[in-house]
């Protein structure tokens, strides 16, 4: 069995922001050199969230809207985290859209349906964060 | 370590709907000869989850209304992302739902509670879509 | 390739609860003796949920309000799965929680950022319940 770790960093330009991170995860799969395998792409922390979802610039504002709408940033004080924090929302946020996703590997590449890509969500950016991509396999 | 991959084609009368996969589950997990891993079942589209929880006709009418109040289908015009399309909603209903399970194969078996059923959830059906299983172990 | 099983037995005080089991999983994983590898921790219950977030009490208390405002538990009338069950909320408020982590193993140890815990969320609770641990690798 092979295994193969790697963090990337992320610093977003807003509080809240999606990326399309599949160029970054490919990558990794084909330094990896697993041809059949799982691959493990998380958040490592606890405001953010790993997804596969459409790289659509309207379904984008869709999330943002909803998720405001599910777990609204203001007013901050409506939330008991939010003492000495203001992200509350976003630990909320990350909830809903999942910490992680767990990919097959088959044939040395990210065996994906034709639409599905892999997004890191941030939700209380503006600094550095990791996401952990780990993979297991031959 | 062994691996093994399938595709499973499901095509629902209806837009929304959840189907009970796990014999499907079972059959591909026998063909495995897999005694001792992890199996992981994704949806291919990415307006369609895979999920674990209860087998009753209630409970899927309560995820259906409930859906649809966090995520209503209707007016398609609320959403930015239904300019060409009319399936904004069903994205965000995967997204509760979630994209994949991950279920522990021990002495070749699904390893589960008393309870727990592996569904597909269409939330944008009528049409062939598809579920990927991958299992790697010994 | 190595593998692991364990189950993990809770019962709490409330009918919702959450239960920090870092120490647990940790126990398990060294008990293992995996160094490189994947960890699947899942409810085997429908009614409750493994997730990953931070141990802090405000945030907790902000996680049950929420998601009492998501999906009520009262009154029980509301939902169609309530006819001999009162839980239905509870399979709700599982299915935003999430049923299960898959966490990296790297050089033995759990593979998180600086605030990663992993909990036990319970929302149906007052009796025996189990949670899966199983862990592939080497």
């Amino acid at each position: 069995m092979k295994s193969y770790r790697k963090e990337l960093w992320f610093s977003t330009q807003k509080r809240r922001q999606l990326i399309n991170i599949t160029p970054e995860i490919e990558a990794c799969l084909t330094e990896s050199g697993v041809q059949e395998g799982l691959i493990l792409v998380n958040a490592m922390h606890i405001t953010a969230s790993v997804f596969i979802n459409d790289d659509e610039s309207g379904l984008h504002q869709d999330y943002e809207d909803w998720l405001e709408r599910l777990a609204p940033e203001l007013p901050h004080s409506q939330y008991h985290h939010n003492t000495h924090e203001d992200n509350a929302d976003a630990h909320l946020k990350r909830t809903v859209m999942g910490r992680e996703v767990v990919v097959a590997i088959t044939e040395g590449k990210l065996d994906f349906g034709p639409w599905e890509q892999i997004f890191y969500g941030e939700f209380d950016g503006m600094r550095q964060k990791r996401v952990l991509v780990k993979i297991i396999g031959e």
